[in-house]
């Protein structure tokens, strides 16, 4: 291969950018033009593909957010969108293609590979988690940090007040940010969509405390509802009163941690490689410290699941 | 006097624990006893009231909310409730008081004053900096750098996305969060209540940027609304599109920043001074460097004025 | 068992609260009662012990540090030390213990163990994951992230000024902060004690710089010396300049990171089942996700072997 | 005037690169072309001078160091060095400029005024803060918060080990850094160059406390010598076993700080300001809010005075 692109598309994730450094100078230590790709989808449509170097990625290592720039995309969701995309690719002689994302950014990424056979590998980048196939997706362990450090600000105030707070965290419809974050935070409970909580049993750990201080996590797609409605429920149900804080988008960004930006470079040196090795339509990922391979349908068919021990450290240590 | 009450009340803020820590040790050091009131007002009310010592002070100089715990107070509104507490201080030999809070705590010590004669001075501990007498006050600082940190976060994700976000900030009746925030973040706009904002004129700024990948910043209580009315308005009027974060509670904890524990360290070590040097119904705060003295009820009757460089800056930055 | 005591012992490392606290809890919940050995081995011969409780290990989860304290112990390293140490054990009704610290921890376990028939196991609380038979040692992922957090500082200066900067890091006679570190903060070369640095070669990386602005890093225990010593040979035999930055003990505390307090939490919770399960002088430590035993004199015999990606990452990433 | 120019000198100090950006942006606000002069005096000779706008300074707000660059510049202080600047400044039409540094930045800009004419204003950016003329100088602030920081992580180890650690942080002849941070982190005892540490009260502090858990916190330039030479004395003549930690160059880079912001971005506006008003040779500094102009040759010859209040503070507070 002469020549291979990259982008990053859907969310972004802290990481992106250390990765994209990672594929480039992966590319230039093997004699491979690095081509970017700008807002994803959208620029590979548009024709926004530009050559990369050690410059443009000079002292991006430790950034947030990602130099490519990220979008959604509602053309790429249509064949003549494909087809348009596809031949930019072509006449800009990509010969391989790494697409960092999450799920959505896979389908496309698919469908890419399998109407047009441009050799396409995908790389997880999303800090939910939630793909199939990798422990662990560029962003994720910075996201827990961010949204750790802001629970221990609110804890400060629930300890000096007596005060419940719920807290909602980020995740889609998984439960590892709020697992994580609420295990290192000590939460009374952890909300997540993979596990049935029981309004009534959440009411009686808060009422165990004779000062009620107490933090509640609720995760994002947990069946409960929002943590709004969580809070409205505890004052309706059971008279207990609650602040309501939701974190949002402040888990996006920031410095990416060390394991992230290790991941993250990692990922991308493999990324190539296993283009060169003609692997296509699959994801690189990291299980049990090894790099792995799946077919981008099982990233979204298979689900991931919650590592079981969460359940009990949460049960144990509340 | 012997001893000495420390109390703090309203919403708490960094730099409270580093403040109580200076007022034992500032009395131990002149041969006082220390003495800690908890819960604030209904603490006193309830004699929740203990003697204070090195040990219980101890390694709290960098830790966030108030190890005297603070609360709200409606009992303390009537005459019989100020007078249980007064009855309880006297009964504890307390004679004098330092009170740690914002305006609501202050008028409590007016009263106290007014109508039981117990020599009680104020410290200003709110994250909010909103009070006259005094450049600045305890927690401000942290919260002021807490603001820009998740900002910062937010920002990675307004330029990956070119988005428009509209973040909300504290700052109660008072724009100095919001204004000190937006000009280290380099914001589009800030919106805060000492001065009007003109829609039109936002939308304008924002439409500037051909991405309009830009951060407004809307403090508490501006008369534009919430950040959601302002992006509800931005929608309907002017067909801009934004994403609303609004950063609430974590503003109010975390490790006090260097400036917040010498604040609160100095002005805890002046007020012991005030009253031993028979000051009393006035707020201890710092301007220009110098300790100073402002009676209670000016402190909320006079309106602290916002820097007019701030507006200048605010306009000539973004 | 009726009781289990827990101490932490060596250099103090994030994360040892976190796990204490989960001890605590984790007795509490199975109805046996947590005892605390203060001060490591010195404390279990002076008979330092203490019954521990929810109230104890609240609000420790995030602090760094250890509350039992910590302390190098000459004593221990003789017979009657141990005996005096294992007849406190015995009247305080002990019947299992958790040892949290590095390898002199464990060997000190591994004589009670087979000198008095104690139960004891050890888990693995170092900054250093120089530990055979875990991935990853409690205290490790903050260190990394703090010295990554040192050196991100370091590089402003770097890229401002155009200087050569050598940072040394921790770890001992393993060299996996520096590899991590360096490779997280796009270090020009990674020396550490597994490989073979060349000066030469990383002389000739320097120069490749037109304007010399670079991060080396020097692991502790690696072969060339000390950071101050690559500097001066660098000097000496290349005629660069260089500064040289020494991170030290920063490295050791700090809140700990949200993996370092779940890891933390995890082998906490896992002791004592396995205690309970009858193990005894081994490491619980974590493998892949899952827990896993090691006898305690593999940790120290065995060598853990640094990840071959490593070398992979700091070569083509440079 | 058509034309302004920025450059930064000296060491290089987190607020410098919003500095840039208040400076470029208000030069656009009036129509001045806003230049930069790269790595200080050494680009004002050899002509590294270039255009800036608003897309050179987008998103540098929040970055410690300098895209300006800095650097030494023994050329500069001959005559001959000075007359080749003066020219290239003149050819590059530049009419006014703005020295962003220390007191070397200042005497090379006093000479190139009284010299040559050329209209020029320094601008305190040193995280030294020992500028005559200005409160607090850019960097500062975030330099103060980043060792605070450092030292918080090895109060945790001190406390856990019950261990002596002597601090030695930055300040060149000025004890500023070491007296905030001191006060701030609880030091037992805080040596300054600008007041007489006794050896033998600092032993005498010391053992006060039985188990010697202590931070000793040593300014750069302090009479005693270095953090070194303490230690090592502290164990001569009282046999006081201590830990050494030398936290370097961490103080100088970094995300600046909210007040470093702020400060760095009105004194970017009020230089401009003060050039079309027609100062020169005259610094532009902040005391008790307002801004100030001082001779130049004032910001070195007359001493800045450490405030009273600390050393009250770190008597009373230890």
């Amino acid at each position: 291969m002469n020549r291979i692109a990259i982008f990053t598309s859907g969310g972004d994730a802290p990481g992106m950018n250390a990765h994209i450094r990672a594929v480039v100078r992966s590319c230039l230590n093997r004699g491979i033009e690095p081509i970017g790709i700008y807002e994803g989808y959208q620029g590979m449509i548009d024709g926004d593909i530009a050559t990369l170097g050690r410059k443009e990625t000079a002292n991006i290592i430790s950034r947030g957010g990602t130099i490519l720039k990220t979008a959604r995309c509602e053309d790429f969701k249509t064949e003549q969108g494909r087809e348009r995309a596809a031949k930019n690719v072509r006449d800009h002689g990509i010969e391989g293609i790494i697409a960092c994302g999450g799920d959505g950014t896979f389908h496309g990424a698919h469908y890419l590979y399998q109407e047009h056979g441009i050799p396409i590998v995908g790389t997880p980048g999303t800090i939910d988690n939630d793909l199939f196939g990798t422990d662990y997706t560029i962003g994720y362990d910075t996201a827990i940090n961010t949204a750790a450090e802001a629970i221990d600000r609110i804890r400060d105030t629930a300890e000096s007040h007596g005060r419940v707070f719920v807290v909602e965290v980020m995740g889609r419809h998984a439960g590892f940010i709020a697992m994580d974050v609420g295990v290192a935070c000590g939460a009374k409970a952890i909300a997540v969509p993979e596990t049935h909580t029981d309004l009534a049993d959440l009411a009686g750990r808060i009422n165990e405390h004779a000062h009620r201080r107490t933090i509640i996590i609720v995760g994002e797609g947990d069946q409960l509802g929002s943590a709004t409605d969580v809070s409205r429920m505890l004052k309706e149900s059971y008279d207990i009163d609650s602040k309501v804080a939701i974190l949002g988008h402040i888990q996006r960004g920031g410095t990416p941690t060390v394991r992230d930006r290790v991941l993250a470079s990692r990922l991308g040196v493999s990324a190539v490689n296993m283009l060169l090795a003609g692997k296509s339509d699959c994801m690189i990922g990291e299980h049990a410290g090894e790099i792995t391979t799946t077919p981008l349908n099982e990233t979204w068919e298979k689900k991931k699941p919650l590592p079981t021990f969460y359940v009990e450290l949460s049960s144990v240590l509340v």
